[in-house]
């Protein structure tokens, strides 16, 4: 995924606010999912939510206002009910920016319990 | 509604950012229901939702961080179909900081289609 | 300026909030001087501010998550001390979503007092 | 730190969006330099910065909008170059919702070099 900095991300430091990066790792995945064919917004029609359970990123230099970046993610681990994802944050310059990672549920959407990874993400981990 | 400028509402100008204000207006908005009996989440729960239909904000100073600031509201206007507020922003020393308009139309959680003023707010506006 | 709606942009309603559509004005107001030449962030760095002074927007139809939209923007009238555009968002489909204007004025980033129009800024409306 | 959970802060799952944790435990940080005679703005106003060199959240259990609930912040460890937190976030009635620690660095607002724990923060860590 590559995006620019937005004014409204930055804070009064100049650099882009930690808690953004959450929108920008979020953003990637459901770019990635998209990718692979899944659309996030039809999961979700069809009662299937993925709430985060974990969340960790490491900020190593900041983005500042305009920057260009990239967010690489791969497909760490996946289990009958989680999925890790590991990220990296590049400056478009190739500057290492953050690295980071997540771990995501199923959940059912109208009884809101941990449910089994649903076929439609099962036959796409199955090809990775 | 007093609140405190938190660190992540500030910009890069070292100023609130503008959008933020949107933020207090709908804060000062619930808890002005609050305040008259009502709780927007049930409101909610009961399939009326009040999207807005118009904002307007004048900014006259600007706000920055650990700023104490109030939002005074007044009921401008109901009409079958929407209701007006009025709102200042002041400093906590007296400075005038902003001022705003919205209007809120009710709208049916299900259809998504425009209703009536629910009685329950019906009853709110004729003691005002 | 194209866009699509994120996940995290969108509330319970299950609708854009409204007060995202501030960043997505702010967005195309700094894609439009990108397009004519101006670094917003090079204007920041000579000392010259550009806050918002008036917003003003008009809801008509919701956006969804996933949903593809454009921000049309026009430049209405340029002052001394301000600027003033007017914007329309539409979704990918043509449906019209939200028209709206904003007055910017130009601060001294030091001295924080009003300033006239910056000469780089003038010479871009000259050719409008 | 007691905090409500604002409209805008749920996502259309019905929960509070996971980043926005991220502001509750900044909000808590500042709040207890507060709390120990520091005001962030000041130490800002010095030349001190204290960017996130790391965070990590666990999330247990959602927060809805209306909630009420308490962040609780513990001095894990300082060294001379970074201080890190713990938290536990706790629903009203007692629920646990999520535990998260962060690592914050000390930086010079001017170089943007990392620096030594300034003098007016080992005061408070020594009595700690």
């Amino acid at each position: 995924m590559r995006a620019q900095v937005h004014y409204h991300q930055v804070d009064q430091m100049g650099i882009v606010h930690h808690a953004q990066y959450a929108y920008f790792l979020e953003q990637a995945r459901i770019q990635w999912l998209t990718d692979q064919g899944i659309s996030y917004a039809a999961l979700e029609k069809d009662g299937i939510l993925l709430p985060l359970r974990d969340i960790s990123i490491h900020y190593s230099q900041p983005l500042r206002f305009e920057d260009n970046f990239l967010v690489h993610l791969v497909l760490e681990k996946t289990t009958d009910y989680a999925i890790d994802f590991f990220y990296t944050i590049e400056r478009e310059d190739g500057i290492k920016i953050a690295t980071a990672s997540t771990k995501l549920v199923y959940v059912d959407a109208v009884s809101r319990k941990a449910i089994k990874c649903p076929a439609v993400l099962q036959a796409i981990f199955q090809d990775k």
